[in-house]
């Protein structure tokens, strides 16, 4: 399965429809049914203590796997998140930004399924791990 | 079993603690082993198109899940998110605060397990479902 | 929304379909949206140590789920597991049967969401909690 | 991390622990926090149609995961399934093994999570996602 989108097309995509969060994200790398997307983590994304908090850890998983959806079908189609399965295993280190790297394991007509590792940028151990399903709304006009 | 803080005290406890959200959630209901906690619904919680984005609905289930179980175990003891599966039903109505029901299915020594169902303000039906798992350190002198 | 399929219906449905479990399984209770399935628990359910097996607790709230799914939309329809997460929270008490109380959260147009409380009859407390989304394929000569 | 029991360990303790499935499980391959089992699939493991039914993946996932921990901290530890949430993406291969590649994502002192993908053997893309979470006890005499 080829790319509908390059790392250019998704990061315009981003940045028109995601104005509040496109600035804090950046597309590390792309190939078919894999991407993986960094986190500018920055004093918002923190909980008191200096820790990534989790709804930061769920939005990068999320929109890391909207993107890798996006990549494959095109931007006219729609998708919706239906279900997310959080672990969250280590605390992100400090002061270091975060990665998502999704992979999708099914893009079906109506679902795609994927998952994401999510690991502090220098660190060997997954700070999270999630696993996603979204529903594709069949197109207008087809 | 007997509930070890009343809504006063998680109150100022989420006042003192995350004093960055703490201004848009209020206690609605507590009793032993459940609680309802309502989000203020404002512009940062929204997605374009005026519903609620999905890690608002995740914090929301969460600090609900974390404040029921300080309920009943006390401020002093540590809690961390372990676990948490989603699943995201319907948009919640637009302009519309939202509701989320707790309920703690498991207090053990070391983990706790419950679930939360979240609404709009005034909607019969559901627009999400979250199950969780908190570990609970062991104290530290016990 | 009414049933389409009463318990009479949903029992010959299960032993035509399912005829190498359902002589372990009982309909308890039926309404629009809800169904309470019982697993009459036997020597193949068991682990060593007499507690039930966590397949076989799967399979009660799975076989559940879609029979509250079939009681709404009829038997014509198809309708298969994509997503199920499981906590589980306490040993079955040994010798007792177990009673899954399915509700059904969402019965959408492609989708269908609910959980289940899994019980030792005669005990308070759960022993396992599970969340199940089916997907419904489009009637054929729709 | 090094491993504590071998195959050929792994193998003799599922012989003794669990006789009703062993025969049914093999171990295709092991190295640290990684194991890989097969499902010798036969009748009692289908549903009508000829496909793998779900409790028999879980439990193909489930002792995976069970057996890859055990492999790390040794056959006296205890270990229990907390949670488990299941993808199921596509229907297995009639005819064919199904193979679970399991992965330990974190190893801790009381919880273990990992993942596994579930493909039936001749098959590119997996048949089912899970991903497990697991609870050490402590040690008795520790």
């Amino acid at each position: 399965m080829a790319l509908k989108m390059s790392v250019d097309d998704l990061t315009r995509f981003m940045v028109a429809e995601f104005p509040q969060v496109a600035s804090d994200l950046a597309i590390e790398d792309l190939s078919p049914m894999q991407l993986s997307l960094r986190l500018k983590v920055r004093q918002q994304h923190l909980r008191p203590g200096g820790t990534v908090s989790g709804p930061a850890i769920f939005a990068l998983a999320d929109v890391g796997m909207y993107l890798t959806v996006l990549s494959m079908i095109g931007p006219e189609a729609l998708a919706v998140t239906t279900n997310c399965s959080l672990d969250f295993m280590r605390k992100p280190a400090a002061g270091a930004d975060l990665i998502a790297d999704v992979r999708l394991l099914k893009l079906g007509r109506v679902l795609a399924v994927g998952d994401a590792l999510v690991r502090s940028v220098g660190a060997e151990e997954p700070a999270a791990r999630a696993s996603l399903t979204y529903s594709i709304p069949p197109a207008r006009n087809a």
